[in-house]
C-alpha cells in the first residue's frame, strides 16, 4: 500500500469545500437546488476537478456528473451537490470531493475501475420528491415524478429541459446488470455520536426505516375559567400525555428515535380549553418489524389515554419506508480500512436518508460517516474538521484497495 | 309578596333576546362591539324597553344606558350589551333584560329605588382593555385608557366622540358616595356545573383571581433521525411534561382551574427536534394566596423538569388580577330568593370576569348564575331555556323584595 498523507488530503478537501461553498442562489446563505443555475455551476466545477483527477467525465439525463477511470465492472462512489435551503457546506459535497480525491490517488491505475457520481437531488428541497438522480442510475426512476412541480409551478420535466436534458434519455442513465460491483458513500454523520465517542469515522449499518403520522385528538373546547377540571375534555392535555408516550417508546427501544416536531392546539386562545390538538410523530428504526410494533404500541397507548380522558383520537399515516441495510461484507471492509488509518470503526445506523437507498437496488452498498461538530447539519454552522476529512479520504482509499467484488 | 308567573317572564325574556340577537355587524354571526353602530342600535332598543317598563332613561359618557325608578339611594342591577366576535345571544343581554323585567314588575313602585344599567364594554373585544363602562360608573375609569386603539387604529377617545360622547363628561358617570346601596348582576353560568347538578340557579361566591403567563422552554434543535434519544434536548417533550404539571396543579386544588390554550414548537417541522417550545398557562382561583402559591409551585416543578432534561425555562407573566369576593349578606339574600322560587341555591365562583368586578369598588355586589346548555358560551350555540330565564327573573324580583341596605 502506498503511503498516504491525510493532512494533505484534508487540506485539499477543505479548499474544494470552500470553492463550492459560495455557489448559492442567495448571497448570505447556501441555497443550491436541483437543476438550478447553481447546480449547473457546481456540476461544472465538479467536472473540472474530475478531469484534473484523470477521470473521463459525462453527465446523464438527470444531471448526475460521472467521472470514470478504468474499464469493465466498477465500484461506484457517490454523493450529492444539492443543499437544503440555508444548508451547510459539507453534507453532500464532502462525499463527492472524497470520491474525486480517492480516485486521483491512483493516478489513472485504480485497483478496481471507479465511477465517481455527483448526484443532484438528495435533499428533495426543490420538488416534492427526492433521490430522483440516484433512482435514474439505479434504473428505478418513476416517470410520474416528471409531472411534479416546484413551488414556482415548474415541473421536473420542464426543469430538466431548461437544464439542457431530455427526459427520453433517462433510461440510459441506469447501470446495466453486472456493471456496478458495489457502491460506497461518504458523508458527515449529521448527528453527535462520533463526536461523543471521540472517533472521526463510523461504519453505517444501514439507513433506518421511518414511519410518520399525524395524531388528531378531539375533546371539547370550553371557557378556561368556568369549566371545572373534573368536567374538562382537554384535547391538548391528552395530546401532551401522548407526546410523552411517543418519547418513551423511542427511549425504550435501543436504536429507535421518535420525534414530535409539530404541535397545534385549537381554537388556540390562552383563555379557551383546546377542543382539538394535533401533533406529528416521526419514528425511525433499523428493524422494520420493531418499528411497526412501536407504531402499534403508540396507537394502543394513545387510545388508552384518550379513553381515560373521554377524548377521541385518530391517526393519519402519511409516510412509511422500510430500512435499507448496508452490505455486511462492505461494512467489514470499511471497518478494516478505518482501522488501517488508526480509527476505531464504530457501527451506527443512519437516521437520515441518502442516495445509497437507491443504489442498494443494483449492487451491495456501504456508507462511511465522518464526525461533524456538535452533530449540527442542514445549518450554516455545519462543520467538519480538515483533519477528519483527510483521515476519511485516506480510509476511503484503503477501502478501494481492499475492495473485491 | 305578589304572585309571580315565571313562564310569562321567561317568554317575555325570550322575545327580547330574539329582538336583540340580529343586531350584529355581520349577517351570519353575532359581532356587537363597544361603541359600534350595533351598540347604538342595541342601546336604543334597550332604552325603549326601559321606558316601556316605566323607567326614566339616560345615557352616560361611556354609553351605559341607565333606567331609573324611585328617588334616593338605590339598588343597581346591571349587565352588558356587547358581545365577543361570533358570540352567543344570552351572555350579557339576559342580565339587562332581567333587570328591566324585574323593575317593570313593580310598576313604578319598587320596594327600593332601582337603576338598571346596560354596560357596553364587558367583553373587551374591541379595545385592549375591558370593563371601561362599569369602571366609569364606579368612579374607577383610568384616563390613559382613552388612548388605547382598536384593530383599525381608532382610539377609545375617538370612538367615544364618534358615538356622540364627550370624554370630559366621564367623571359625571360615577355614582356619588352613598348613592349605590348594592349591585346585583345576573348572567348565564358559561359553565356546566348547574346543568350537571340539574339546578337552574346558582349564587356566585365571587369572581376568581387570575394569573396568566407564557412558559418558554429552550433546548437544542436537531435532526429527527440522527440524534439518539439519550443525547436530545427536546424543548417540546419538556414542555409536554410541564403542561401536564399545570393540569395536575389545577386538579390538585379544589376550585382551581389551569388551562394551556396555546402551544408552539420551533422550528416546527415534522423531522426536526424542537429547539424551542412555548405555551400559555391561565390559572384561576378564588383564593389569591393559593393562586400565587400554585404559580410558584408550577415554576418550581417546571424548573426541575427543565433541569432533568438539560433545558432552559423562562416565564413571562403578562396578566394577574386578584379575586373579587361577592358580598356575604347579598349572597345569602340571593340564596333565600332562589329558595323562594323553588331552587336549591348552589354556590360557586365565577371563572369569568364580569362588570361586578368594578361595581364592588363602590357597594356590596352579588351575582346570580342561570343554567346554560352544556356550559357553552362565547359561541353561537349558547342557549338558556326560557323556563330557566323565567325562574331567574322571578328570583331576582324576590331578591329585590328582600333587599335591605
Amino acid at each position: 500500500m502506498a503511503a498516504l498523507d491525510p493532512a494533505a488530503l484534508g487540506a485539499r478537501a477543505e479548499a474544494m469545500i470552500k470553492a463550492l461553498a459560495p455557489i448559492s442562489a442567495e448571497p448570505n446563505r447556501l441555497v443550491r437546488l436541483f437543476l438550478s443555475p447553481e447546480h449547473r455551476r457546481a456540476a461544472d466545477l465538479t467536472a473540472q476537478w474530475m478531469r484534473e483527477a484523470g477521470l473521463s467525465v459525462s453527465e446523464d439525463a438527470l444531471g448526475t456528473v460521472r467521472g470514470r477511470v478504468g474499464e469493465g465492472p466498477r465500484l461506484l462512489i457517490g454523493s450529492h451537490l444539492d443543499s437544503v435551503v440555508d444548508g451547510g457546506n459539507y453534507d453532500g459535497p464532502l462525499g463527492v470531493i472524497a470520491g474525486i480525491l480517492a480516485a486521483a490517488h491512483f493516478a489513472g491505475k485504480p485497483p478496481v475501475p471507479i465511477d465517481v457520481l455527483a448526484f443532484g437531488d438528495e435533499e428533495g428541497s426543490r420538488f416534492p420528491s427526492t433521490l430522483s438522480s440516484s433512482a435514474a442510475c439505479a434504473g428505478a426512476f418513476e416517470p410520474e415524478t416528471l409531472a411534479l412541480a416546484d413551488r414556482q409551478g415548474v415541473s421536473l420535466a420542464e426543469a430538466l429541459k431548461a437544464y439542457g436534458k431530455n427526459p427520453a434519455d433517462i433510461p440510459q442513465a441506469a447501470y446495466r446488470r453486472g456493471e456496478a460491483l458495489g457502491y460506497v458513500e461518504l458523508d458527515i454523520e449529521q448527528g453527535p455520536r462520533l463526536e461523543a465517542a471521540s472517533e472521526p469515522l463510523g461504519v453505517v449499518t444501514g439507513i433506518v426505516g421511518q414511519s410518520r403520522w399525524r395524531t388528531i385528538v378531539t375533546g371539547e373546547a370550553g371557557h378556561a375559567g368556568t369549566v371545572p377540571m373534573t368536567m374538562r375534555r382537554d384535547a391538548l392535555a391528552g395530546a401532551a400525555e401522548m407526546m410523552l408516550e411517543a418519547e418513551w417508546i423511542g427511549r425504550a427501544h435501543d436504536g429507535m428515535v421518535a420525534t414530535v416536531g409539530i404541535v397545534e392546539a385549537k381554537p388556540g386562545a390562552g383563555n379557551i380549553i383546546p377542543g382539538r390538538a394535533t401533533f406529528t410523530v416521526d419514528l425511525r428504526c433499523m428493524d422494520d418489524a420493531l418499528r411497526r410494533a412501536a407504531v402499534g404500541e403508540f396507537e394502543t397507548e394513545a387510545r388508552e389515554i384518550a379513553a381515560a380522558r373521554k377524548l377521541d383520537v385518530a391517526f393519519e399515516h402519511f409516510h412509511a419506508v422500510n430500512a435499507t441495510p448496508c452490505d455486511d461484507k462492505l461494512q467489514d471492509l470499511l471497518a478494516v480500512a478505518i482501522g488501517d488509518v488508526g480509527g476505531r470503526p464504530l457501527r451506527m445506523p443512519s437516521g437520515a436518508g441518502h442516495d445509497g437507498q437507491m443504489m442498494v437496488k443494483i449492487c451491495p452498498a456501504a456508507m462511511m460517516f465522518v464526525r461533524c461538530r456538535a452533530g449540527i447539519s442542514h445549518n450554516p454552522a455545519e462543520y467538519c474538521a480538515p483533519a477528519d476529512m483527510g483521515i476519511a479520504i485516506a480510509a476511503l482509499i484503503r477501502f478501494i484497495e481492499h475492495f473485491r467484488p
